[in-house]
C-alpha cells in the first residue's frame, strides 16, 4: 500500500479498498475522525458533527454490511458531511442563521441525501455556508469563518464551505450548490474539483420553482474522478423534480480517457471583461501555455456576456425571494443584512426587468451552445483573484475596480451562471505567492460526463491537483 | 383500396401508399386542394393557401425525388399548414393581428417547421388563431372566424384554428400549440387528437425564456396514431432550446399495444370543482361506462388544483408580457382589448402573486407525480361545453356560473396545463345533440408515448375518433 495517509487517498481508491475489503471502514472512519479533530479548529469547515462513537457505530455496521454481502452501494463506507442548506435526518439545518437555531433535528433527508446513504456513505456531520447562501465566502454569525488550508489567514471560500475540508483530508469529497458560483468559488481558492452540474442532473427539490436552472447541487472533490465518484450517487431521475434528467448515474463511475491533442478549448481572457488580479491572470496565462503544450488547440475567443450581470441579479434576488422563510418577512432584523436586502429586493422585482433577465439567459444560452459546436469547453479563470483573507466580508476591488454590492466580486461565475450549461472547476496551478486558483471550464448541456473526462485528463496531465496543502 | 376518399384516410395510410407508389403525392395533392376549395370557405380554418399550381409543383418534386430514390422522411409527399404563429418560410407571419398585416414575408422556418420540411411534409398553407393565441376560439378582426365542421353554425375553436381543417379532412394533420388549451379545446369541439406534449419535446425557440414549461407545441390529427407521425417529424432534441428532450422521435412512429384490462385511470369529475355543463356531464358519464366495459379499472379521483387558477394567471400573464411585440406598448390601440389587456396585466405583475404562481406549480407538478405512480392517466373532460356558437367572443356562463374574463370558460384546460405533466386530448363520443367533446388524459412526464399508446388503443375500442361530420 502507498504511503500516502488514508485521508488524503483519493475516495475511488477508499472505495476500490472498502469493497476489497483491504481495509475496513472502521480504519478509513478513524483515519478521518483523527484527521478532523487536528485540523477542523484550524479550518472551521465542518461545523457539526456526530460523536465519534456513532460514527464509528455507523461504520461497524458498514463493515458487518460488507461481510454479510449487503454492500453495494459505490460509495459504502466512505464519510460525508452534508453542507448546510440541505435536509439530513437527525441533524438540524441551521442554515448558517441565527434564525434557525432553535429548530428541531430535521426527520427527513433531502433526496440527494438520502441517494447518499443507499450508496452507502455514512454522513457524519453538516459543512458551514454563509448565511442562506448568500455570497461565495463561507462565514456567518453563529458557527464562524471557514478558513483555507493553504493560508490559515485567508477564507476557504463559500458558499459551499467544504472546499476546505476536502482539500486538507478531512472529507473525501462533499456536495455543495451554486447559483453564483458558491461550488466554484471555494474549488478555485482550495484547489479542488467542483462541478456546476446541468440542470436537473441532481434532483433538487428544494426550490420553490421546479423548472429554474438557477441554482443546482454537485459534487465537490480533489479530483474529477472523485466527483464522478460522488454523482454517480447523487444524479438520477426524480418523480419530485420536473427537470430531471433521465440518464444513468453508474456512467460517471467510468470517465472516458481523453487525447489532450484532439481537444478544442474556447478560451477568455476575463469572461467578457471582468476585472482580474495580475497574479491570476499571469497564472492563467501560464495555465495556457501548460495546456498547449500538452497538445489543446486554444483559441482566443470571448463569448458575448454583456447583459449576463442584470440577467444574474434580477433572477437570483427574484430566486431568493421566491424560496424565502416567513421569518425574513416578519423579523428581517434576525437576518444577515445583504440577505435580508436581497429579499427585499426580491420583493421589490420589476416585471420588466425579470422579463429581460429571462430572455437574456436564453440567448446567452443560445449562444453558448453554438459556441461549443465549435469547441469542447468555454473556459475563464475560475476566480478573478486568489482566496482573499479571513477577514474579508467581500472583495471590494480588483485591478483597481472598486464593488459596493457583496456579489460584484463573484461576477466570473456569476456571468456564467447564465449560459445555462454544465461547469467544472478544475485546478489551474498556482499564483507566484503559491496560491491556487482554477480553471472555469463550461461544457455541453447534459454532457457532465465529458466535462469530467476532460477535468480528469487535465488533472493527470498537469498534475496540480495532485498538490496538497502543507504544515496543516 | 378502400372507398373512403383520399382526404379522409389517415395519414399514416397515405404515408404508406405515397412511399409504396401506389399513389402519388400529386394525387393526394389534388384531393387535399379540392377538399380545401369545396369546404374551407365554409369552415376557415386556413387562412393563406400557397397557389394550387405551386402546392402541385411541391407535390410533383415530392414524387420525382421518390422516384430518385432520396424520399426517406415519414411525412414524404403529405400536406400540412402551420397555425400563423409561427414562422414559415416564404409566408408572412400575422399572428392573427391587424397590427402585422404589412410585414413581409419570413425568411426562416421555426425550428420544427424546418423538421416537418426535412420529413417530407409539404407545407401549403397557414390555420387560423386568434390574435397572438389569446383564447380558445380562432377568430380575429383580419381572417375572421373558423367554425366547426359539426355545426356550422358553432366555433371551430382554437387558438390552433387546424382542428377544424383536420376534422373534415382539409389536411391530414397539423401542429399546435398550447398554454391554455389551443391544442386542447380545438380538439374536444371537432372529434379530432391533439396531444400538449412534455415541456421540450418539440422545441419551441420563440418563447422568450426557454426553460418554461407553459406553453408547448404538438401534434393535432384524427388519430393519436396521425399525431405520432407527425410528433416524429416535430420532435427531438435542439441546441437552440435547453429543455429539449433527447429521444429518438422515430419512437412515435411505432405505438404500444395496451390491454385496456390493465389500465387504470384517475377519474376527476370535473378537475377539482369547475362547472361542468349537463350534456358533458352526461357524455362524460357515458365515455366512462364504456371505458369500464372495455375493461379499464377507473377510480374517482380528485387532485387538489385549488390554486391552479391562480398560479396559471400570473404566468400567462407574465408570460405575454415577456414575448410582447414592442408595438403592443406603443400601440396598444391596434391590438385586441384582451391582448392588449393581458400584455398591461403582465406588466404589472406583482413579484409576490408570481413567486406563488412558480411554487404552487411546482407543488401541483408534484402531486401529479405522485398520483401517476399509482394511475396510468388522470382523466378529466376536454372542455366543459361543447363547441360554442360562433358569434360567442368567449363562454360566459357554464352551469349557472357566470364569468367576467375570457380564459375563466378554459380553466379545465389551464389548470391541467399547471400539472407540467403531458396531456392528451382524445374523442369521448358524442352528447345526446350530437356534438363531440374530448377525454383530457394526464399521462406521466415524457411518456407522451405511452399517452399516445393509450389513445389510440381507446380511439379502435370505441369508434369515437372513426366519426366524421356529414353535410360538409
Amino acid at each position: 500500500m502507498s504511503d500516502v495517509p488514508l485521508h488524503y487517498r483519493s475516495a475511488t481508491e477508499l472505495a476500490r479498498l472498502i469493497a476489497s475489503k483491504e481495509i475496513s471502514a472502521v480504519e478509513v472512519m478513524k483515519a478521518f475522525l483523527a484527521r478532523i479533530e487536528e485540523v477542523n479548529p484550524k479550518l472551521n469547515s465542518i461545523i457539526a458533527l456526530m460523536p465519534a462513537s456513532e460514527a464509528l457505530r455507523l461504520a461497524e455496521a458498514a463493515d458487518k454490511a460488507a461481510l454479510a454481502g449487503e454492500a453495494t452501494g459505490v460509495l459504502h463506507g466512505l464519510p460525508t458531511a452534508v453542507k448546510d442548506l440541505n435536509a439530513v435526518k437527525g441533524f438540524p439545518t441551521r442554515f448558517g442563521s441565527r434564525a434557525h437555531m432553535s429548530d428541531p433535528v430535521s426527520d427527513k433527508d433531502a433526496i440527494f441525501v438520502g441517494r447518499l446513504r443507499e450508496a452507502g456513505a455514512l454522513i457524519i456531520g453538516k459543512t458551514n455556508t454563509p448565511e442562506y447562501g448568500v455570497g461565495t465566502l463561507a462565514f456567518n454569525e453563529v458557527f464562524g469563518t471557514t478558513r483555507n488550508p493553504w493560508d490559515l489567514g485567508r477564507h476557504g471560500g463559500g458558499s459551499s464551505g467544504a472546499g476546505a475540508a476536502i482539500a486538507a483530508g478531512l472529507l473525501p469529497f462533499a456536495d455543495g450548490s451554486d447559483s453564483g458560483g458558491s461550488i466554484r468559488y471555494p474549488s478555485s481558492f482550495c484547489n479542488t474539483v467542483g462541478l456546476r452540474t446541468s440542470p436537473g442532473l441532481v434532483p433538487f427539490e428544494a426550490l420553490g420553482d421546479g423548472w429554474t436552472p438557477h441554482a443546482v447541487l454537485g459534487p465537490m472533490a480533489r479530483s474529477s474522478q472523485d466527483a464522478g465518484l460522488l454523482l454517480a450517487a447523487m444524479a438520477g431521475a426524480s418523480h419530485a423534480v420536473p427537470n430531471a434528467i433521465d440518464l444513468d448515474p453508474a456512467a460517471f463511475l467510468n470517465l472516458a480517457e481523453v487525447d489532450l491533442s484532439r481537444v478544442r478549448i474556447a478560451w477568455s481572457k476575463d469572461a467578457d471583461g471582468l476585472p482580474v488580479s495580475p497574479e491570476v491572470r499571469e497564472a492563467y496565462a501560464g495555465a495556457r501555455t501548460a495546456l498547449e503544450a500538452l497538445g489543446c488547440t486554444i483559441d482566443d475567443v470571448e463569448l458575448d456576456l454583456s447583459t449576463a450581470d442584470r440577467a444574474w441579479e434580477v433572477i437570483e434576488m427574484f430566486g431568493f425571494f421566491t424560496d424565502s422563510p416567513a421569518l425574513v418577512h416578519t423579523k428581517p432584523e434576525l437576518f444577515r443584512p445583504d440577505y435580508a436586502r436581497n429579499i427585499r429586493q426580491g420583493a421589490a422585482t420589476v416585471p420588466a426587468e425579470l422579463a429581460f433577465g429571462l430572455r437574456e439567459r436564453t440567448a446567452i444560452f443560445r449562444r453558448t451552445a453554438a459556441l461549443l459546436r465549435d469547441y469542447d469547453v468555454f473556459v475563464t479563470p475560475a476566480t478573478p483573484v486568489t482566496a482573499p483573507p479571513a477577514d474579508c466580508e467581500w472583495v471590494r476591488e480588483i485591478d483597481g475596480h472598486r464593488f459596493d454590492r457583496y456579489f460584484l466580486w463573484q461576477r466570473m461565475a456569476c456571468r456564467i451562471t447564465m449560459t445555462g450549461h454544465p461547469v467544472l472547476v478544475t485546478p489551474g496551478g498556482f499564483t507566484p505567492a503559491g496560491l491556487p486558483f482554477g480553471l472555469q471550464m463550461v461544457g455541453r448541456l447534459r454532457e457532465d460526463h465529458a466535462l469530467l473526462s476532460l477535468g480528469n485528463a487535465i488533472e493527470r496531465a498537469t498534475g496540480w491537483a495532485a498538490q496538497r496543502p502543507t504544515g496543516i
